[in-house]
């Protein structure tokens, strides 16, 4: 057993040098008092390994061991799977040192040491790779192990569960193909039924006695050799299988999910073993040093008498809130309490503990900053300020910007929710697009969604994948579902910018239109029956599940007594800190991406200092505006062009001022129309015969139009401003409608609104010298015509790598740059968003791509081309206005790189806009 | 009248410095002796001016004048049409000059000064711009013209052609909308049948008298101000008018299909008139000092007596062979010989002249480097180097290289063609303008010749004779045949220029507007029925006519004694002295894209030292293969895909055999599949059952499989080597097939293939990381079952922006990249080549572009991309093997772009490696 606690605290050693001979250090000691490693290296020794080392050195109790570097994983991985050749010897000699300090021998019979082999990488990746304990048994030692304890039936429940453990870990023998039972499950539900009981805490010694035989002969049979007996040739067999697990699917998984490089490798730490299970006056345990699911301050945890830590996290038996500890055994409940005191102190941040106690005496396991909600890190964040334990730049630092969004969304009601999943009403899966809670009747098509709408129903829209043309439906409705599809797919990208609880590619759902039912397996839900999606899960379940809104939602865009106490709480006070302290830190300016007033008043409400991205073809969706658009696309000439143009104009002048009214003096980047005009048209023949009878022309005609105007790839077509350019009169009157607007409002309010009138698709400048010149004469004449003029700027998006590369001759026109890092991304990598989904997944899974290039910026390339366009536009132009506007805006990551470039906003949909201003601000702290 | 010829040759002045206080000088005279210009400021004076400045340096009989300089153009357009200011006294200055040299004053109404105003820029752009003849006549000066001639009839009819031409070109006095004739044409015509005549000649000098009077007050009419009567008013009208022509639309369109920069601007000559028109002692005439269309060494031209120059050009009357000048004035005849000689000799190429005679003298109005068809280009190089005037590099540099395709355009074929005219199929015949034979549709007008070509059919334009409006039409059509005109009318000139085949001047034809038909005789051929135009013969047949390759062609691919004689002809001889000196000067290899064997034999006899690109989805389409390659995509798991792929082995590999059989030892790189699956299946529903029938599945799977790889942008899919990635089956089988062929031939043949084995679309390192040891893997495999190894290297295309930023990172694995251009050009500029048709014409023709990209390589924002994966490329991997596969790698700029980036090959389809041979020699001999 491990020495007693108490021992002063020793003074911190030097960090070791590495091994003589240049040769680096591959293992890491620790015992109480005195550790090699510290809390710095985690990179080396895994945040496990550094923190075992950090309490060690605190003089905590922890049992002694030793940790084997994340090098040696990444050396065992580049080199077919062999150690370094020194390993071995390091190892022999912490071993050794362990014996000694413990008076313990491997694979001794009277007096053995056992130890757990765990895995440890620099971040957490909980449940990822795998784990032995008990490792050191074997047929002596077992014996040993028991006159010990003078319990055989712990010692031998012990190695049963060590030789399973062992087998599945280290030789996988697993459950056979078919099979969902191991065949070490199978055997002791058999011996259970046998002896006529239910519970592991049933059978005697001699039973588990039985089973280690039947285990033995299981191996024997499914490895053709019996169960390996040298505790030295365990250890290396378990050391190799953890460094293994490294690459199994879910660690691989997990680290695409969450951007962790494969090269980082895992640590190994084998520690000596300490007993939860060994009767009354043992237990096992995990705390929180806060609440992690609201923040509050207070000791918060669970134990489990006479248990391993397998059994708490197996979820067997139901653990003990950790108050109850100090009824039970409180002398090691004060000891608990003041370590974790302790801890919180030192780490200056809520731990997350991990504790067993074995015959009373308590053992620290483990300790790391603990995982916590997005409500919760705001809370802890501006309570350790209050406290005095943080800075304010501390704080803003420790809250994860994409947690924000947690409390922007409405939420199921949490016990409605599990009680939904538990009742298997979960009906499948996506992706989680759009964070947030919705319930409705399935829509099917947007007209279905508007219907439900206006009859005051609440619908959910379902649809293979969204295009430009179910924009009405997607607002009309709750949520969106789609089968296809990516994170930035459009349902995706609208919906996230409408603030939609989203969730797309649903790969496994089938829309069978004929029965008009949505069909997963054999089970079928037909349209108007209630669905529910979670966007914050991608869960979709059958029926209704109650949501409601944020207490920050509530706060900031609510009314009347609600609201006020929806300001009241420590939540939105929390949110309100962290967002103020992030304004007074941040160098960047956030904007939003929004086409609609109401759209305006929700980002301004949420802090968007301006908009970044009106997308002016968006307004033209609207019941009366469609038809004179198509109209427009349908005419012959351009004199019919002109009218049907004349009758868009006060429609979109409309648009404009309800825009100019909510931003006041704030900037408004308006940029004209993008999308090829395919887009507007009807492609279905009914809604083309419906729209000829409208405008008295045949069918066939529309058919023809929409035939000429269909193109093989769309997105690299007659788009942006090269419509612009073939057809002027759309820029003129768009112009004309946006600054008659604009000098409108400034009448009206007094407030000169400030216009940034932004040109898409620019891949050369003589494009932009086409377009401006028509933009400033159309600009001259509105002002002349209005007797007033407001503030402009012309400008234009870099969005393809050619206006990039030439980004210094487009400056010479441009005065300001945003980045529309869309389409940016999608030519780069020569992707198309729409129809990434066939290998996305694939590439992010087989680690090609660290992440999905749509989601978070690809700083190498996509950023290479925005590095080079910054350099050249300043060298044209010093003093040009730069900005983001893709979806990157909103990406924290993305963010950051955007203040390294030093550009003046970034822009991203307005239920991002908390998560930009904390991002923008972590940015510039850690700049 | 100018000074007396004869006089000593001068020694060459100093160069003109600017004009005092850094003032640019604008102004530059000339006079038979001296002159401020030479031939070597074409950029300044254009080409007409620095060679008249020129051939009076050589003491040759040149009307003297005065030139203004290209910078008053770009001046003049960059000022909103302003002069600058100091133009007006430097002007004036060299028209003082001018008058005291003749004797003769601007205006004086008894000895007056008539100049002629001519357009000239750096390089011919032959009728493009506006010319204005007999400036400085008025109703004063009328009568002092006709004193001094003494020919009354001469001095009016030379007042109203200017009247005319000064209406026309600077009061823009021109037909009425929905006529085609002007006003002037019509009073005119008018005219001659109230006197009841036919031809000008019969008209008097009252006639002409009258019709002066008419003219003027239609210009009273049209423009409401007399037509003005001071010449100096007159002058700077006409000057104004030619640099406004610089950017009329033909001259934009010609500088478009000619790539011109707009800013290079015009220059402006001022030439004392003289009159080819005044008598039977008078006459002009164009001249060749070789044969234009053959390049055979002969003096070769035509005159007309009695005529002014635009006569000759417009083509109304036909001119005579310039031999026949030796009888009518056997001295200036002489003289002219003399002077064509000694031209020849001082420039040292063939040159193209223009003279006129006025009474009895010579005066040499132009000369300049003569237009010549691809087949004189070639042997009055090869001619000048035997005759030791221009050295092998100089004659490489004197072909365009794109001239050289048409010496591999295919003739008819000759028994054919005996039997046509044998069978009477012989329509008429006319002038051999343009050699090659083609047959097509005919077509009346330019529009009906766009309007075939877009519909993917061949047509002739048939015309009474081209103007420059006319070029659109000619370049769709493929061929020209006019009624009127001789060798040297605009159809030859333009026609011979864009490698048309051409015939004009077949005087019998009868172009019967109404009926929209042709007559010759009796004998009527209607529009949109085929006729067959052989320009080497100058006939014209009714029907198609089958052709047969090329003398070239003939010789490197025919065989027995054809071939043989063929090989004998000065064309091949030619051609084959150009080649042999090309590939003695380039450093540049030469590959082709090819797919077959017979593609292959075809490159490798034009000199293909490669293949640069080998499309392995090509194969697919064969009539066996199609069907396992359906099957493959069709399969449901890898086990059937396999099983499908291992069907398609056997094919993929005998198809490499036949390629390595016939590149022997050169090298082959061969690029896995890269189109997306869905161009395999058919998208038609009859098709589709057929296919279902036949493998046994149901339609509607079929139609299931096709909308599941549907995509949106097909081009930014799924495809390249994201194929290869989600189906490692399909590049393992084309490996195993590349390799297996190429160990077979080994063996068969005892050369051993080199295979360049190229991954496509790659955009990140990684991506080729997953690929390359797959691929190497196979390999290995492969040589070991065959026991054998043949040498091969892996590498990638570079065709994606991104490939192009992070190339330092691709070369750790790519041993060579091969540059796809067509790619990169589309992803760089975000242009679907199959979809820019909508704008990219008119992004050309409003100046945009200076060209399209996808012909001509985009340097500046695609070359930079390909500069920073050259640099990068070699920075990680010094001995990087470059090179180019796209569409670039045949078109003579990109070549040059390419040696400059230091590639080692370029690679262009198997016809155009006569053109890249020579390309590369000249990018090579300027670099």
């Amino acid at each position: 057993m491990p020495p007693r606690p108490g021992s002063p605290r020793p003074k911190r050693p030097k960090r070791t040098k590495p091994a003589s001979k240049g040769r680096p250090k591959f293992v890491y000691t620790f015992r109480e008092g005195e550790a090699e490693g510290d809390r710095d290296q985690k990179n080396l020794l895994g945040g496990k390994g550094a923190n075992l080392a950090e309490m060690c050195r605190l003089g905590l109790p922890v049992p002694p061991g030793f940790t084997i570097t994340t090098e040696v994983c990444s050396h065992f991985h580049d080199r077919s799977h062999r150690f370094p050749p020194s390993l071995r010897k390091e190892l022999n000699g912490a071993l050794d040192q362990l014996e000694k300090s413990m008076g313990k021998r491997f694979g001794d019979p009277t007096n053995p040491l056992l130890v757990s082999v765990r895995s440890g990488a620099r971040v957490s990746m909980p449940g990822m790779m795998d784990t032995v304990l008990n490792l050191g048994l074997n047929d002596e030692t077992v014996d040993g192990l028991a006159n010990l304890t003078e319990n055989p039936r712990f010692a031998w429940d012990a190695y049963r569960r060590f030789i399973q453990m062992y087998s599945d870990v280290v030789l996988e023998v697993r459950a056979a193909k078919g099979e969902t039972q191991s065949p070490f499950t199978r055997a002791l539900d058999d011996l259970k039924r046998k002896r006529g009981v239910t519970e592991d805490t049933e059978l005697e010694a001699q039973d588990w006695m039985g089973l280690v035989r039947t285990y033995k002969s299981l191996v024997k049979k499914a490895t053709g050799k019996p169960f390996p007996q040298d505790p030295q040739e365990q250890l290396w067999g378990a050391i190799g299988a953890v460094f293994h697990s490294w690459n199994n699917e879910r660690a691989i998984a997990y680290r695409s999910m969450h951007m962790i490089p494969s090269k980082w490798g895992t640590a190994v730490t084998i520690m000596t073993m300490v007993y939860g299970n060994m009767g009354d006056t043992s237990g096992t345990g995990v705390a929180f040093t806060r609440d992690p699911s609201t923040g509050e301050k207070r000791f918060y945890g669970e134990f489990l008498m006479n248990a391993q830590g397998e059994d708490v996290v197996a979820g067997l038996r139901t653990p003990k809130p950790i108050s109850n500890l100090l009824e039970v055994m409180p002398k090691a409940y004060a000891q608990l309490e003041r370590i974790q005191r302790l801890l919180e102190r030192h780490y200056r941040d809520m731990q997350d503990l991990e504790f067993t106690i074995e015959q009373g005496r308590l053992f620290m396991l483990q300790c790391r900053a603990g995982k916590r909600t997005g409500f919760a890190a705001v809370r802890i964040a501006t309570d350790l300020v209050k406290e005095r334990k943080i800075t304010q730049k501390e704080a803003l630092l420790r809250v994860d910007p994409e947690a924000l969004d947690q409390l922007l969304q409405p939420v199921f009601d949490r016990v409605e929710q599990e009680r939904a999943r538990k009742d298997g009403r979960v009906l499948t899966r996506g992706l989680n697009a759009g964070p947030g809670a919705a319930s409705g009747r399935i829509a099917f098509t947007p007209a279905e969604a508007i219907a439900y709408k206006e009859a005051g129903e609440k619908s959910i829209l379902v649809r293979l994948e969204t295009s430009p043309e179910d924009i009405r439906g997607m607002q009309a409705s709750m949520g969106i579902l789609t089968v296809r599809g990516g994170m930035t797919s459009h349902a995706a990208l609208v919906g996230r910018q409408m603030g939609k609880v989203c969730v797309v590619g649903a790969a496994h759902l089938r829309i069978e239109e004929r029965r008009r039912t949505l069909r997963v397996g054999e089970r079928r839900v037909s349209a108007g029956e209630w669905i529910s999606i979670d966007g914050t899960t991608g869960e979709v379940f059958v029926g209704q599940l109650a949501t409601q809104p944020s207490q920050v939602t509530q706060a900031l865009l609510g009314k009347g007594k609600r609201a006020e106490r929806a300001a009241q709480s420590p939540t939105f006070k929390a949110y309100s800190a962290i967002m103020r302290w992030a304004d007074k830190h941040r160098s960047m300016a956030i904007r939003a991406n929004a086409d609609q007033p109401d759209q305006c008043r929700v980002a301004t409400a949420f802090g968007a200092q301006g908009i970044g991205l009106c997308r002016t073809e968006h307004m033209f969706f609207g019941e009366k505006k469609i038809g004179a658009m198509r109209e427009m696309i349908l005419a012959d000439d351009t004199g019919a062009r002109k009218r049907a143009l004349a009758k868009l104009l006060p429609l979109q002048r409309r648009d404009f001022e309800g825009i100019f009214m909510a931003m006041g003096r704030r900037p408004v980047t308006i940029r004209t129309l993008d999308p090829p005009l395919h887009e507007f048209l009807p492609h279905e023949k009914p809604a083309q015969r419906e729209l000829a009878k409208k405008l008295g022309l045949k069918p066939s005609d529309i058919a023809a139009k929409v035939e000429s105007l269909t193109e093989l790839n769309p997105m690299l077509g007659h788009r942006g401003c090269r419509l612009g350019i073939t057809f002027p009169e759309i820029t003129q009157m768009q112009v004309r409608a946006v600054f008659e607007a604009a000098c409108n409002v400034a009448k009206r309010t007094g407030k000169k609104p400030r216009v940034e009138l932004m040109i898409p698709l620019i891949a050369s400048s003589q494009e932009l010298e086409v377009q401006e010149p028509l933009v400033r004469a159309t600009v001259e004449e509105v002002f002349a015509k209005k007797g007033i003029r407001v503030p402009f700027l012309v400008g234009t998006m870099i969005e393809l790598p050619r206006a990039a590369l030439v980004a210094d001759a487009i400056a010479r026109t441009a005065e300001f740059f945003s980045f529309g890092t869309n389409d940016l991304t999608q030519t780069t990598f020569g992707i198309s968003r729409d129809d990434a989904g066939k290998f996305i997944p694939e590439y992010i899974q087989e680690g090609i791509y660290a992440g999905d290039p749509f989601a978070s910026l690809d700083t190498r390339g996509v950023g290479r081309l925005m590095e080079m366009a910054v350099e050249q536009g300043r060298a044209t132009r010093p003093g040009i206005k730069l900005g983001i506007c893709g979806e990157h805006g909103g990406d924290p990551r993305s963010i950051e790189f955007c203040e390294a470039l030093g550009l003046a906003y970034v822009s991203c949909s307005p239920y991002r806009i908390p998560i930009a201003r904390l991002a923008a601000a972590q940015a510039a702290l850690r700049a």
